[in-house]
């Protein structure tokens, strides 16, 4: 069972505040504030701008580590397991090891 | 008699906050929450944008099993069953089983 | 005497919140609710966009039993009878016998 | 003396809230309520575009019967007597006998 | 000493909320509030719009009489006299003798 | 060290809200109020629109003394003055002596 | 490990508020307010229009000092150092020594 995200919707996997990576250093999320680090887990197909034309998503495949946007998005849970799906422009960043 | 949505509005029926599939897995709404789980039930013919052009919904078709926006859609009753009247923009994402 | 709609606007006729259709079905608008079924008396000549073309109202014909939005539109008295004139866009849907 | 209203404006002159016309139907607005019922006595040249191009104002004639949105527009006093200056977007239909 | 205002501003000098005209009527401001009668002082050079194209102010000469919104504009005083700064479009109309 | 400022922001230096000017007439702001009257010390290289077109700032030269709208903008200290960056849209007018 | 932001933001590193410069001059924020001076670390690759066209980012290269709103962003802590995620329209100016 997957979830597939319509639009410019981004699904990504929430990650622990505080992990270590490969290179044996630490993502840090402020503390008492919802996590922001997050893997891409899906992406959807794009935006359909005002003239009917398909805008797909730069920048981001599936498995990028992202910092997000606090407070956006939606929560839902599958399979026991917690996603967000949230826009396309509240992933701020991609973090690289 | 039918509910027939006009421009880029979906009619879905909620669906149980937890559902078993039938791969046997279940789907789980946030407890204390309205189910955002539901199936497509209608699908509107599409927006008409500033130059009178119709764009149609794309991606979405009748019995698609949808995660739609919290507190999104004007809510109707019909024949006793309980439907919502949902735009487009606010369906997230498609589950596949 | 006929209230003509001017732009978008569609003036329609609230019905009573719950009535028994010509298949002897029941419409039922949530109770302590402002109804939301109506039936189409006028529809105005469309909207002019930001280059003065006129979009004509599409997907709506007179006597068309339809579901408005709630607290949307504008209510008026004319020869004792209530009607509402209210943007297209407020339209949600038609419900078809 | 008189105002001629600029863009897309209209001056109005607010009619009673309940008047017999010649058909010896009156017109009611709902009471408690600032009158909505007025009557045209000038129209603006029209909306200019954000390129420049003059827009004019359609479907509205010195002398129409007119309901207007409520609590819209700048009241104003000339010569003793009470006018509205209100947008083109805020008359919402015209009253025909 | 002058202001010259940029944009699509206009500069306009408030007037005494009742003055007797030419014609001998009075133009009369409702009272407790802002006055709202002025004359036209100096008139901006336009706006330019999203494609850098300059769109000339329309409809105003400097001395005409206007009627502005309330509470539009900026109050600067200068050489001990007060004008008011305010947008062209919170020119709502021409008053002619 | 300057202050550049970027896009169609200008930075100003206010100056004292009642002055003499070289033809012997005070600038007052109102008092109790921030002073509104400041000269232009840089100008932005313009605004970039959609199309990614730069549009410059028109109409303003370093030296200009400018009316600026109250509480807009950014007060930034620098080498122990005071100065505003603001946007190009928040000067409202230009003083000529 | 390095943050990459996405669209047209900016990743910056705040700076004291007071701080002496190669030519002796002191950089100071507002007391008691968040700083705003910062360098410029990342920059996006810009803004993906309506039309799917890509808008670099203009006029700014990494190593910048630069003046940013305040309150503006989102703060991340990475690797012990915090780091602001900001768009390009809330860089306001650069200090050049």
């Amino acid at each position: 069972m997957t979830i597939k995200p319509l639009a410019d919707r981004i699904v990504i996997k929430p990650v622990e505040a505080e992990v270590k990576t490969s290179s044996g250093i630490y993502l840090t999320a402020a503390s008492q504030e919802k996590p922001q680090f997050a893997v891409v887990v899906e992406i959807g197909p794009g935006k359909t701008n005002e003239d009917g034309v398909l805008i797909p998503v730069k920048g981001l495949k599936v498995g990028d580590k992202v910092i997000a946007a606090k407070y956006a998005g939606t929560e839902v849970k599958l399979n026991g397991e917690e996603y967000t799906i949230i826009g396309e422009k509240d992933i701020l960043a991609i973090v690289n090891d």
